[in-house]
């Protein structure tokens, strides 16, 4: 679009006209989301003619807006981010597994029938991620701390990699109980653990919490206790080296940021989005097959 | 003065971030609308963080479309086009004094208190268009066919101008009476009558019906009938030349075609929007003041 085109000569782009299409990142806040740079950058490298921008609504407004989103003939899907993943799933007709076990969602699209379909690329993008770093989940041992949004999307899309078990903890017990029971009916060995008691033979350590969006925030989990195989993850994308890494850093351990979950998960969302791909090895990104 | 960014490197736009204003332009259809592009030419030009996107909404969903708009957070500006300008003024807190005397709306925006403002643009637009093409028309003996949308805001607007009398006819005769009563309180000589009887000493002569959009329409009004000094003014933009203006221009008379009424409108929506001004005489309309 023409509005990226400041970081491109945009030969291949045009202006927003009556005929672009509109796609919608909700959340609330929305000024630190990346969706729409990073989206119609690849509108741009696809000459798919549409437009990502950021809605910023509030909670009690959610479904108003939703529902005015779904009723437009030109808007053909929507991210939902913070704090809203959880109430957007309401809003779909129908939900993907993921979005199901993990009872949150974060990309609407609208079916070729009309109806809306949920589903949830966090845990998958975060899989993908480690991967894309040379990790392998498969058949590991997994601890995940913190049972919102981005844990049970996590342990969601681990309980069907599948990993070998997964222990959850919680400062809310009820509601990291609650995850392992849903993710029982995957077949994986899932858990509700206290922190204290976890720690022994982990080989996938996971920061699913906020703790370490602020620099006085406390570690989610002391990275001492684990063994000296275990690769330490954080979904907290800024700062890029939280405290909790620093620590598993300073101890020998191999660590993982938050980046590469949001990074893989662009590439899932042009699929489930229809958006053409760029050339490969293109590095504008701006030329097409 | 507006540039086409998209044949030019346009090094003062930035890519839409989770910052970004969002202004919508709301229509059935919306295929045809030029003001995202018009628009974000003017934002691109004034270094303004904002972009214009068209909103494709039937008549039933408007409301809850309106209403989702003014509850985001990030929205700072609404234009409302065919069919909804009627409709859409029942959504604003305050009306205009032309919003009121035309019964329609063309822009909505949110006030400082947080309430909004419905402003109708497209009579001043049609006046200042005229005025640019050196028409002006205080005083002036005015006939209109049409009183839906547009007639009704052109005559809201000339009866301010003022004008010396505004002559209405509409195929409903009870529309046109009705818009006559209401800008009576204007203190302008408003009158609604058939068409038959209206062509004398008209000098400026307006079609505000759609008839000519197509080939095959009727002429609206027969031009033969009007005087050597009266100028035929259409707000049909496509074709932009009507066969009304042909055959007016074929008789010798002077003709005024639709473009002009939006392109006005373009310099009030900068300034009801408080989009800063790019420097003036810039061949290009890019760089600051």
């Amino acid at each position: 679009m023409l509005r990226q085109a400041s970081s491109h000569e945009d030969d291949n782009t045009a202006p927003i006209s009556g005929k672009t299409k509109i796609f919608a990142v909700v959340g609330d806040p929305v000024a630190q989301v990346r969706a729409p740079e990073l989206m119609n950058n690849l509108f741009a490298a696809g000459s798919f003619d549409a437009v990502m921008i950021p809605v910023h609504v509030a909670a009690r407004d959610l479904g108003q807006t939703m529902n005015a989103l779904k009723s437009w003939k030109n808007l053909h899907g929507i991210l939902v981010t913070i704090p809203h993943k959880f109430a957007a799933c309401e809003q779909a007709d129908t939900l993907s597994e993921m979005a199901m076990l993990a009872g949150c969602a974060n990309a609407f699209r609208r079916e070729p029938d009309g109806t809306w379909f949920a589903e949830n690329f966090d845990g998958q993008g975060f899989v993908e991620g480690l991967a894309a770093n040379g990790f392998d989940v498969t058949n590991r041992r997994v601890m995940i701390v913190g049972a919102g949004g981005a844990g049970a999307s996590i342990a969601a899309a681990l309980s069907r990699a599948p990993v070998k078990s997964i222990v959850i903890s919680d400062i809310d017990p009820d509601r990291s109980a609650g995850l392992a029971r849903r993710l029982k009916i995957s077949g994986c060995d899932v858990t509700s653990e206290a922190l204290e008691t976890i720690q022994d033979n982990v080989e996938l350590a996971i920061n699913a919490t906020p703790l370490g969006l602020s620099p006085t925030d406390p570690l989610p989990f002391d990275p001492k206790n684990l063994g000296p195989e275990c690769l330490v993850a954080d979904v907290i994308m800024k700062p890029a080296e939280t405290k909790l890494l620093m620590a598993a850093s300073a101890l020998g351990l191999a660590i993982h940021g938050g980046a590469p979950m949001l990074d893989a998960q662009i590439e899932l969302y042009r699929k489930f989005f229809g958006v053409p791909v760029s050339a490969a090895g293109d590095p504008e990104g701006a030329v097409l097959p």
